[in-house]
């Protein structure tokens, strides 16, 4: 008799985003005149750059022509874009990285959903309070999370490092050791940035106690401050104890386009198993590769004129996180992030929970963020607005919010 | 200290594929000037058809443009996609299919694997010998498998079903009860196919013993003859026992563009739990959709150009396996399948083990077919060959293998 995974079961609720979507759909039917702004879920709005429209034009061609036609990709990634990334976002930055390090995929959530996969089921995880819900998720599915306790509003094999107010919503090292640690920088959904030094730390630590971080990435192209790393292996060490996930969906606007990468050095091992071939086997077992013409956009993605042009986009979604950051503190609001990433996290008013207030906003402004409590219960009270919308929907968000 | 999953460990060898690129990679170092055919891996070889390549540069048109851009696209796929597979995949075959009951995504493969984690650790699955590696290997790694025994090329928790001459490669029923089975039909490797009479045993049999088939369908394109069902939903009660996979890499040459779907229809349960919403659930947290541009390319499929296009690519390879079934039984050899698959299962000759005949094809034909033994034990003394290359190669191949 068929038994279903009981661990499924354990999750609380449904996954956060599509809660959201729900309550933005109802309240669209229920006022179908309603102006909706939706700066949630953290979807981009500006259209692919020229660079890549034209990348996939000629890949398109080349896939309707027997001579140039491509079937299955190499299980790890065309050796055009990994050699290009080893270049470009890892040598560059003097990070000692080369292409058979880097693992294309589908996008960053899948690589940091099924990472968990090689490691045992008895390690233990530690992951920061606020946190995108996949990482807890995918260990609550394989097992490692232990039970939800609804009391705590939290799973009670997982170690939590709030990020709070009081600490500048930077985790500080657990007390108890875990074995995979999960950190994001720039983080989602807070915004906040992680100095070199402070992750030189975090590394070291890892490599003291043996634990290995899974390093989320995926904002780096949000980084305006000179201190602040845009990879992990920017710091001394972390070979031998980081997995580090990039995006192109945030940088390069491909979060319909799906495409992203995850480094993992020959060096690294969990005990005496080097990761580098698990994660090859994972791949050559359970993924075909990336489509040709979507590496063939992503390898637009470093040409001199893909990079003009995505260096403009990105600035533009910053200009937003200013509208947002400077619009609401004008207003009196407690904002934080917006400088090195895409997310503003603000407070919200009146001891208000986080859905009070995405319910407000919703009515009173129609305008859609994330509440910070979905997160993580160190996140209730926030509330998380990106910069991603449009220019004119932004602005006209921020006015809104600031006439309630 | 991380630890890392040792199921991982249990895995003997690479992955085939892998290992036959590999000896395909450094003979061709060693001969440089010889000239290889691969009938191997199942790759096609024609460019994708006329009406793909026009929803392909249309979709990639819209990306362009802030109107019409996509950002995320819905987790289980575009409304436009799933609404055209269920009407033309499902309903005009008479199985009760609804469009919310498919699920797209990025091709079979990824589905075959990834499915098992919905159900409990303590499953036991049973799978045909010789077998697409996928599904035993991804239980390995989920520990669901035992631990391999080298005497016996199995593994201790799996329940084998060998598929033989002398059951003219149809699996029987097993002693043991299993509670998923894994069956593909058209079958890779064999290139059998089963009678809708036939099947209906099977789903009659997985109703009693409340087991759940995982019928793999990605070879329906190749279906000629008209009592081989082209869906197990076809059979009566199949939607309280089956999960079904389908690609479009074979019926229209999207090994390099990625994407298939899955069936889950609603009324489908392990005991009590329904499996609609847990596959719904590992969607929303592990994956981000299939890109728009490539569900825009699947939907040309069903277009009547597409239909018409693709109808004469997949005759353009069934004409191939007529060429290699007809060539090797006139030159001799056993062969089976290429009738109502893509593929032709042949023995090889003088009592030689698979590998052996691998290398003397690459060797003295140079030829690559893929080692039978490498699908499981009972696929010893079998080999398979694909009828994807090109027609002229296809001839030349089989030329050369009638010479040996």
């Amino acid at each position: 008799m068929a038994k279903a995974n009981d661990n499924y079961l354990k999750l609380p609720g449904s996954y956060l985003f599509s809660m959201i979507g729900k309550k933005v759909r109802e309240y669209g039917e229920a006022h179908p005149d309603a102006d909706i702004i939706r700066l949630g879920i953290g979807d981009v709005t500006q259209p692919l750059a020229p660079a890549i429209i034209d990348a996939l034009h000629k890949a398109v061609d080349e896939m309707g022509n027997a001579a140039t036609f491509k079937g299955y990709a190499p299980d790890l990634g065309y050796d055009f874009l990994r050699n290009v990334i080893a270049e470009q976002d890892y040598k560059a930055r003097g990070c000692d990285i080369s292409a058979d390090e880097i693992f294309v995929a589908d996008g960053a959530k899948s690589d940091c959903a099924n990472i968990q996969e090689i490691f045992s089921v008895d390690n233990k995880i530690a992951v920061c309070d606020p946190v995108y819900p996949v990482y807890v998720d995918s260990n609550v599915m394989a097992g490692r999370a232990g039970d939800y306790d609804a009391a705590t509003e939290r799973f009670t094999k997982v170690i939590y490092m709030p990020c709070t107010e009081a600490n500048g919503f930077m985790p500080e090292f657990p007390k108890e050791d875990p074995d995979l640690i999960y950190l994001c920088f720039p983080n989602n959904p807070t915004g906040s940035a992680i100095t070199k030094s402070k992750l030189q730390e975090w590394v070291d630590y890892a490599n003291r106690i043996g634990a290995i971080i899974l390093y989320d990435a995926a904002y780096e192209a949000y980084i305006s401050e000179d201190d602040i790393p845009h990879s992990i292996f920017e710091c001394e060490g972390a070979r031998t104890c980081a997995i580090e996930f990039r995006s192109f969906s945030k940088n390069a606007g491909f979060t319909g386009v799906r495409l992203g990468f995850t480094v993992i050095p020959k060096d690294l091992k969990a005990g005496d198993t080097a990761l580098h071939p698990l994660w090859a086997r994972r791949h050559g077992t359970k993924y075909n590769g990336a489509p040709y013409i979507i590496q063939r956009a992503g390898e637009a993605v470093y040409s001199p004129e893909g990079k003009a042009q995505l260096k403009e986009q990105v600035a533009y979604y910053m200009k937003n996180a200013r509208v947002i950051y400077d619009g609401l503190k004008g207003a009196g609001y407690d904002v934080s992030g917006g400088v090195n990433a895409p997310y503003i996290w603000l407070k919200a008013p009146n001891n208000m929970t986080s859905w009070e207030f995405f319910d407000l906003l919703l009515d009173k402004a129609n305008v859609v963020g994330t509440p910070g409590s979905g997160f993580g219960p160190s996140g209730e009270h926030f509330f998380r607005l990106t910069a991603f919308g449009t220019y004119e929907n932004t602005v006209r968000a921020v006015d809104r919010i600031k006439k309630l």
